[in-house]
Formats: structure tokens, C-alpha cells, sequence
């Protein structure tokens, strides 16, 4: 099992220096002290509005925001994603969870043949940052950036600024980092992704999200393990994707992990799709892999309750 | 009567702590102790030019801005909803009333074919705080969001950084929610409603106003359930759209709410087309509703003066 | 003689307590306390650039800058519009003149065929506050939005900024409103003019300066008391226009006010374009209808210096 | 020779009150106690980059930017008009210049085909003022405005707010106006010359630089006397142009001066494209005309160096 | 070899008098006490995402982020210029390398054919200095201008500014100034390349990066020689272009400095595509001729480790 000391923990500069022990607090929180993060997405509420949390082949609970934080309250997570409103709102009756609060989102209303993407800031930081002073529990931040799109500059303006004031705070910040727009014709071109991961870590951040790569040649997982190296200090996570069966999903993770490289997963839709006793298993097994290095086995026995999980 | 304790108001986290009883109060006014919310919207001055207010079929008092305000000092209103200039020249003869400062606005002469829509915001907000600094009642704050415009954006950024702005002060906010522009087909599809619903959750905002939904099959009240629900904590009340017969109108209002889960209404010209005593009366029947669970026939009953209605 | 107390002057509440004597000093001074405006309009020097100052038909005064402060000086105005840079460069040989600094403009270049109007801020407000604090006689200022123009957003949130700030600072302001753009076919439709009115009210104007409607049918007076009562406790002035002669310009002038109920008005041209002496009878005609409720008769004669006029 | 005292400098309102002796000691160095303005251009190593410094029919010595330092230093200007940056590098071996400093600029690479020209500021007015706070002779500061540019709005408002803010510190400021842009078909029309210079003095700039206007009918001088009288209080100063013999370019300048009203002059590459000698001699006999009445005559004897000239 | 004392080091007026002795400590590491630059580019990780550190011809060790710190700490370098993201997260294992951050950055995936290009800056200047002062060993800031791009405005103001807050604070500034965009038919045309040098200058850049010029006739070092001239005071210095022999390389910068006039260079790639090993021997080589006056024998021999180099 991957665990790390704190004085493992690698301070990036940024910290105040009065702030160094926070940033290994929130680090050690959203890690579950092992280096690698589960990140439980619940941002789509608001990126893909409701057609994620209602209609055929997803369970009725969805529709239910609280639904989410029902989840990651009994489930096995490192950080839930999710925007400060929501927080706001449901943070009081869930006060252990780990809150990575999504600083940007865009709908998916306008597509990119209208026009390119750019994912607005909902909120300054001072806002998070008083909430976090008056006792919510955010360990950290998140930001997408859309690279390729005309809005490019003002995405890595923002992420950069957010990371440096983040870190200047003992907050850790993970970077969505998606190629899209006119000019990205393959948005998961193996060397394309590998440059957006190498892109988040010019900017500073401590994890990046990307999709997996599909690579012409070779399994998606090989051509992760050179993004991943491309990371450097910037940890790497996989995007979980569209709702598929467990045992697909769990095989996926854990090659993502131990050939490519990764250092966790990012799954929204394939847990909160499920039922309540059913997705608070899937975090489980997802954990088991991410934060125990289980086999695929083990977090499959897990998903079914044969075994159960916990940290 | 729906009723509710002051410990029964949730208050969000990001409303500082020294601001949580004002909070508590602002909503308590707002909802007039009973947790929904009756709104009486009086923005449309500058929404829809005069339009709204002189012409066929509009009572000739609707011409001098200040029946707005006799209206809602007479009447049975949760909150009058008007942009701040209306408050600052009006307010201090009518000191009772409920003011929600509408911050933002557009015209109606830029159509949506020729450019999509943003509202552009009136004032900072420090105007508004030190306007209820100086004993205005202001309760609250209304902003409009256009999702799917090309200018979402920017529109979703200073709608949530208003409702940390406003929390953080003991304000409540009211999202205007319309899904608008090149890239929308259908404004009332119960998908884009209910996301729309959700998305105001996500920013933070207290209550949503959205435009009844329009289904393919079923009714708009049972449409409207799910997006109730999408909404989650974000109470979602409904708007009243133009000028019907009254009878028409309560039965909706009342289907909204025992059917489709809103927890009020926003309701303006219907209201305010009308002369004086008939706008009146009508706001006490709207309330009777809203705020005291009356069934249909109590509500034409107190609009046709056959029954008196107050709080 | 339509003579105000100073306690008739309704204070918005917007204005800083502290400064609601200032604010009522002002509203004496602008309006010669009458509560009506007689507006000097100086600002087109740099709207309509040379043309207006220089050629046939022009009085070759008019191209000495200076003319228009002798104007103000010797005449009899409520108040003299004028950019702040006129006024910090001859302010201090005409200190007993009422300044009302306009604080946006735009030339006559760029055609709406081209491109949607915007009329730019000239500067900060806080370098207006500091020449009046240092004893400069400013007692308001004015603001141009274009509504229906693709920048009306941005012209509404400036001009509702600054007259949250003027107010507060105890200055009154009138707003220059004008429909334009391309979305906009008929500039004096009476309709729009009556929304454009009572756009300024709801943005918390104290006047508005408006274009005389031309309805299709009854007469243009009439066609602005529907302005009038829609403008609310924001009083409506009807610009000049082009120079037309003296007994057409006073007989509409007193029609504005008697028929139109207009509280005042704003004239430029028609008075700078003429000789000093003739322009200094003209404001005083004028004055007589809009301060003193003089007849046409009357005010034809104090313009043919066969009688004078002052306050 | 048009000698002033301090007291007949008229101070702006504008300025500060514990400024104002401040700004009387930079007009006066600025004018070398003259009121008029001999300005020496030498922005024009940004904005039209290489070509008006090294190439056939210009002095090798002009490649090497000190060369400008030079010929300010041994020459007689009024000020030495020059981004920030060419101050700050080479302003410590030439402290006894008065400069002027250009605070936006652009290249001549995106012509007004392809987009309306803007030029951006090249810092804030803060870091000027430091310099000039830590020792650095800086009298003023110069703007260039391309009127009616579809830019125009947001030059007026960084023009107008450096004014302010400069004349509050007691600096000069002189405006480079220019009518420019796919809506400008006459750049040199007499009327919109004279359109421009009333537009910078409702700016309130202390000095403006034109090009010289091309009546149809008429000289140019005739035609300047009219920009100059519609600039009133805003010296008028005519730009040099490109280069062209010393006899035809001073008879020009008389010319402007006595016929056309101007108060000064703002010339470049008339100057720097010639040896550091010629060059010198050429700032003295302009300054001969310009700051001490002299006649064309006496100019080209200083010119050829058969007479000295010094203030 | 060209080594300066501290009192030769020339201090921009735009250096705070505090600071003056900071700009000079800055200066003379980064020129490792010469006068001239060594810069070892390595903000491609972002400019040209993973294209140019993984691939055909590229040693694998070059995808590890960790290898250009490797090269610059074994190395001999200028100054390592990097974006802030990679120095706070290395930084701390190599505290004696110079590092040069660089402040903005875009992607190559918009085209200039799609849009002009702008480069975005990717954090305020506060979070730079606070990492300074926290005790990280940054001399200076890189920001790169596109001249002729649509954009040029943004870009010079944020370089001006940038380069007046830098030298405030003792720091100094290496323009990198590419003329690219619609408008710029011929990137590396002589004239062109030397106004971008010049263009610098008046921005106040101590050091200006170029593309070596391409002239129709005669050297491409000759050509330079014009361009360094045209910088002045601003030191020249010649990016690396795309991986060639170590020969050609060479003899290319030996040219650049002895017959161009350049006061340094700036490599990337050519050094980090490499291995280890090589990569350290040739920035000792390339050291061996910018800071020691090598020539391309010597050079040769230190790249081939047949002789060291250090200072």
C-alpha cells in the first residue's frame, strides 16, 4: 500500500512558508496519506446540466443533488469535486468530507463549431478562502483549461494565477487539462495529451486530469505511461468517462495505474449513476486499486460486497 | 400553513458568521416565515421598455412607475423585485416593503438572432449594502443568467460571485435562470429546465426562477417535479409569464406547487397590468397560495374581494 | 413661479447621509430652485466635433471655445454641460457657473452602419470629486447610453455605477438617453422614447435628457406626457436639436412643459451658434418658460431685449 | 520673443492644489518660459520601427538610439518626447533633458486595412511618477488618440484619465491627435483637424499635436488658424512630418506659427535623420523660430551656422 | 573575457534607489559577471507541448521534466528560463541555479492563420517576487512580444509594465520579440528584426531576444550587426532555432557575437534533446564562447570533452 510520510510530501515553493504545514495536511487529506488521489467528479451537474443525473439507464437517486454527497460521505474517497455552491449548500450536514471546489465550469450548450470553449470562473478565491477559514473542510481546487481553444490565454491566465495564489494559501489544485476547440482535431492524440500534462505542471499544479489517450498503435495505457513521465512532479489522473460495467471500468484503472503510470482517478457519472448502496461500493473498489494498489480482483469483491473497504 | 422556525433555515455555509441571524432574517422577511417565496417582479421597466406598462389592454395607473410600489404596500408580497434606481427614488416612502434589488438588466431591442443576450450588471454591489447600511430593507438580491448565450461566461461568473458577495453580507439571491440564445432550440424543454434548476443549486443561489417547462407529453406541472428536485436545496419558483385570465392563472400557480414541487412564484404583470385594487387583490390571492397552502377556490375568492387574505 | 423648498427636494436613497445636504444645494442650484432644469448643452464641441462651432450659418464666435462660458456666465442656465477638461482650462474665470461635467463622449466618425454606438468615460469620477472638493463649482453629471446598441450593457453598467457613486457623493446626474443601433429603426418611436424614460428611472436618474418623440398620429407634446408620467420622479428634459428660429424653438420649449409635462430642457446648439449677445437673450428667453413659467409672448420679448429676465 | 512670467501661466483646475507650483515649473521648462512648445519627437524608434532610423538618405549615426540623446543634449528643445523605457536607459547620462514621456505607442506592421488602428499604454502612470519622484526630469507626458478608430472609445478614456491623474501631479501633457481608421476618408480635412484639436482640449490636454491640415481651397497655414483658435486654451503644435530641406521646412514652420496660430512644434525624423551636428544646429533654428520669434532668415543662418542660438 | 565590475553594470532609472544594488547582483549573475547572456531556454514545455522533449531523434531522457534542471545544474548557464509552475515544484533541489522566469506562454495549436497570436501571462508578478523573497534564486522575468500581431497591444503594455514593476523590484527583463501575425509577411526580415530589437529597447528590456535575421544578401550575422546597434542599451541576443550539429551551432553564435554584435544567446532545445551528458558539455561549449570569448576550436573541444569549462 502506497503510503508516504509527511515529510515525504514535496512542498512546491509557492507555500507560504507560514502555510507549508497546511499544504501537507490537505495534501496527506486528499491523498488518504498515499501519494495517490481518488477524486470523486460531482461537477457535471453543472457541466452537462441535468442529462447525467436523470433519464433511462441512471438510477432515480440521481436526480437528488444530495444524492452526491451521500456518497462520498459513506463511500471511500479522497477529494469530492464539486462547485462551491454546492458546498455551500449541503457542506454543514457533511462536514468530513474532503471538498476540491471547481472554481470554473462552462454548460455544454454552445458547441465548438459555434464557438471554442472557455470555462468561466464562478467565484474570486477570497470566497473559498473564507469558507475554508470559517471551518469547511476544502483541501483543495479545481480549474479546467481547454488548450487549442481561441480562449487558451485567458484559461492558463486564470489556472495560473489560481494555482499560485492556491499554493500561497496551503491549498492543493488539480488542472482539467482537455485540448479542444477548432484547431484539435484529435483531442485524444497521444502526444497531445502528453504535452496538456506537461502543460499543467509549466503551470504549477499538483495533479492534472486528462482523458486517456487513444493512441494509433499500442494500448491506451503504454501511451499514458509517457504522458505520465511528461507530468513530472505533476500527478496524472485518468478520467473515468461514460458509465460502463465495473469489471471494464476497475481493469481499466488499474493498468492506467501500474502501466501508465497514473497516480489516481478522476469518476464522476460511472459511480453517481448507481444507486446509493451500489455507488458507495464502486468508490470503494475504485479506492481499494487507487489507494491500496488491490488487484483487480480484490476491488471487484469489493464492488459486489463480497469484502468490504476502508482506509 | 407552511410555516417554519427560525432553526429550521438552513443557512449556507458561506454566509459569514457574524451575518448568519441577519441571513436568517432576510430569509424569514423574504418568505414571510413560511420557507416559499412569493416575488412580485417589477424589473420589466427596463426588461421590456414600456411595453409592459401602457397600451391596450393595460390599466392607465401601470404608466406611473410609482403603482409598483403602491402595489406591493398594499398587497400581500413576499419581495418587489425592481433595480436599484427604483428603490433609491421610491423606497423611502414605501419603508415596509420587502426590497430585492434586481442587479443586472437588458432591453429587449437586441434580439437573439442578431446577438446573444447578456444583462449587464447596474451596479456594484457595495451600492446596494450601503443602501440597506443606511436602513433601506433590502432582503435580497435577483440576477439573470442567459445559459447557453455566448456570453454564459460571464454572466455565471458575476451571478456566483454576487452569491458569495451576498451571503457573505446576510442577503439572499434569486437566480433568474433562461437558457437563451443561437445555440438553444427549445428555451422550455424539461431537461434544459430541470439543468437550469440545477446549475442555480451549483452557484450557491437560494431560490431559481425558470420559466415553466413545456413536455412533449405529460403535464408542465409534473416536468416541473423533476426539475424541483434537480434543484435540490435551491428552492425553484416559477414565472408567471403575461396576462391571463386569473382563474387560469392560480390554478397553474397552484398545479406548480402541490404537483411540481415550487416553492412560490414570480409574478409581475399579470399583477401590476391591473388598476390598483384589482393588483391588490390579486397579490393576496397569489399568497394565499403561496404562503398559506389555500386551494384554488379560496384564492379566486379572496381575488374577487369575497374573502379578505393577509399574513 | 414653480419655487421649491428645500425640504420638496426628494433625497434618493442612495445619497450618503452626510451628504444629503450637498445633495439638496445641488438640486437648488441646477435647478434655480424651481425643481426644473435648464440645461446648457456644451458637450457636442468634441460629439460632433468642429461642424457644429465653425461654417455657414454659424456665428464666428462660436469657434473661440470660450464663447460658451461667456454664454454661461452672462446668460441666465440652470446648468453648463461641458466635459471636465473645458472645465479644468476655463473653470477659473467663470466660477459662479452651475457645471455639469459630461462624463462620456464620442465623435460623429464611426456611423452605426459601421459599427454600434458606445460613448466612452472619459475618466474616473474620483478626478471630478477631487476638482470639486478643491472648490470647483460641479453640481452634477452627465451620462450618454445608447439603448439598443450592441454596447448598451456596458453604457447601463456605467451609467448605473456612477450614479450610485454621484449620489453618494451628493451630485446629482442627468442621463442622455438616446435609442440607437442597429436594432433600432425608429429613433423617436413614442413608445421607445417613453422606455428610454423610464430606463433612467429605474438606473436612479434625478432627469433625462431624451429626443422630443414624432408619433404617427396626435402631436409630439402630447406623445411625451406619456414620457413624462413613464420617467416617474425622474424628470424629463427634451433636447434642443438643430438651430431653428426663436419663436418656433420657445413655442415648443413651453409646449414640452405645459402639454408634455417635461421639466425642463437642454439645449446646445440653438444658443452657441449665435452671437453672444443674441445666445445670452436666448438662454434668458428660455429660462423665462422653463424657471419661471413665462409665456411665449414674454419669452420672445426678453429674446428681443425689449424686456430682461433673471432669477 | 514670447517670454511669460509664472504667474501668467494659467494653471488647470485639475491639478492639485499642492501641485500647482509644480506644474508651473514644467510648463515653464517644457516652454523654456516661452508658452510655446518645441517638442522633439523621438517615438518614432517604436512606432514605425526600423525604417525611419537606418536606410538610404538617413545618417548612420541614427542607427545607434543614443544619437537622439545626443541632439537633445547639445541642441535646444523645448522636451525630448520618449517611451519610458529609452528614459530609463539612458536618462542617467543625459539628466538636464526635459522629457516628455510617450506613454502608449504602437508599430506600423497592422495597417488600417486590416484592423482600425489603437495604441496601447505601455505601463501605468504610477511607474512614471516614480521615476520622476526618484529624480528623473520628466515635465509631462504625451498620448496618441487615432479619432475615429473603432478604437476611439478606449483612447479617449485612457487619455482623458491620464490627463486627470497627470495634472493632479503637476506634469504636462501634450496629445497626439490623430483622425484615423476605416471611417476617416480625409485624414487632413481642414474641418476635422480643427475638430481634433477642440476634442483635445474638451480632454484638457495642455498641447495638442496635428498634422498639418490640406484645404482644398486656401493654404494650409489659413486652414491651421482655424484648428488653432477651435483649440482655445490647448496650445496647438503642428507634427513635422517626413523629412525635407531645412529652407522649405522652416518656411513652413513661420508659417504655421504667425499664420496659422500655432504654438509650437513637434518634429522627428526632420531632425534625427541627420548628423549629430547638422542635426543640433537644425534644433536651433527651430527653436529660433518657434521660442523666439525669429524670421526664416535669421533660422537658416542658425541652420548653416553662421549664427548661434541659445535660450 | 569579457568581464565587468559591478560599477560598470548600467542601472535603469526605472530601478528603485533601494533596489540598485539588487539590479546589480541580478545582473552580474545572470551574466555570470561578463556583461553577456547565456540563457537556457526551457519554456518550450509549454510553447511546443511534448513535441519537442519526446520523439524521433530526441534522447528518451528529455521527457522527464527533471532533465533540464539536471542540465542547468551540471551545466554552465546565464540563467535557466523557465515558466513559474516548474520552479516551484524543482526548484528546491536545484536552489544555485539562475533561474529567469518566464511569464507567459501559449500552445502552438491555434495557427496564425486562425488567429493572431497572443501569449498569455501566466500569473501576476506579485506570486513571482513573493518566491524571491521567500528565498528562491530568480534574477529576472522573460515575457515574449508578437509585434504585428492584432494583439501587439495587449502584449506591449503587459511587457512595459512588467519590465517597470521587474526593474522596480532589482529584477531583470529578456524581451523575447518575434514579429508574427497576419500582417507580417516575412518573420526574419533584417529591417524588421532590428525594429523589434529597437522596440525593446524603448520598453526598457535589458536583454532582447531575436531570431537571427535572413537578408537577401549578405551574412545573416552582418545583418544582425545592424539590429544589435539598433538595440542600444538593450543587449541582443539570438535564439537557437531547431537541433543542428554541434559545429554549425557553434560557429553560428561565434558569428553572432563577433560579427553581429550580439551580447549573448538563448538555446533550447539544441541542448535539452540530448542526453545528459552531451546537453551539460554543450552548454559548457556554448558558455566557453558567449562568457569567455572562446573560439570555435575551443568550443569544439569542451563540447567533445577533450577540455573543460567553467568560470
Amino acid at each position: 500500500m502506497p503510503t508516504i510520510t509527511r515529510d515525504q510530501v514535496r512542498v512546491p515553493l509557492d507555500v507560504a512558508p507560514d502555510m507549508r504545514e497546511t499544504y501537507v495536511d490537505n495534501f496527506m487529506k486528499a491523498t488518504r496519506g498515499t501519494g495517490r488521489l481518488m477524486l470523486f467528479a460531482c461537477d457535471q451537474k453543472f457541466e452537462h446540466l441535468n442529462g447525467d443525473f436523470y433519464g433511462e439507464g441512471i438510477d432515480p437517486a440521481d436526480n437528488d443533488p444530495e444524492h452526491l454527497f451521500r456518497i462520498a460521505d459513506q463511500g471511500v474517497c479522497g477529494v469530492m469535486a464539486a462547485q462551491r455552491g454546492l458546498v455551500a449548500l449541503y457542506g454543514a450536514d457533511y462536514p468530513q468530507v474532503n471538498y476540491l471546489v471547481k472554481m470554473n465550469s462552462k454548460t455544454n450548450l454552445v458547441g465548438t463549431a459555434q464557438e471554442d470553449p472557455y470555462s468561466g470562473l464562478l467565484c474570486d478565491l477570497d470566497h473559498v478562502l473564507a469558507m475554508r477559514d470559517n471551518g469547511v473542510n476544502i483541501v483543495g481546487l479545481g480549474y479546467t483549461v481547454y488548450l487549442g481553444s481561441e480562449y487558451e490565454s485567458t484559461m492558463i491566465s486564470e489556472a495560473g494565477e489560481l494555482i499560485a495564489r492556491a499554493h500561497a494559501e496551503g491549498l492543493i489544485v488539480v488542472l482539467w487539462i482537455y485540448p479542444r476547440g477548432k484547431a484539435v482535431t484529435a483531442e485524444k492524440d497521444p502526444a497531445l495529451i502528453a504535452g496538456a500534462a506537461g502543460a499543467a505542471l509549466c503551470l504549477g499544479a499538483d495533479f492534472v486530469k486528462v482523458n486517456p489517450p487513444k493512441p494509433t498503435e499500442g494500448t491506451s495505457a503504454e501511451a499514458l505511461a509517457v504522458a505520465s513521465q511528461a507530468a513530472g512532479r505533476c500527478g496524472l489522473v485518468c478520467a473515468g468517462g461514460s458509465t460502463v460495467d465495473a469489471a471494464t471500468f476497475l481493469t481499466q484503472l488499474h493498468d492506467q495505474i501500474h502501466v501508465g503510470g497514473a497516480c489516481g482517478n478522476a469518476t464522476g457519472r460511472n459511480i453517481h449513476q448507481r444507486s446509493l448502496d451500489e455507488a458507495v461500493r464502486l468508490t470503494k473498489a475504485i479506492s481499494a486499486i487507487t489507494l491500496a494498489d488491490a488487484d483487480v480482483e480484490r476491488a471487484l469483491a469489493v464492488f459486489n460486497g463480497d469484502e468490504d473497504f476502508s482506509l
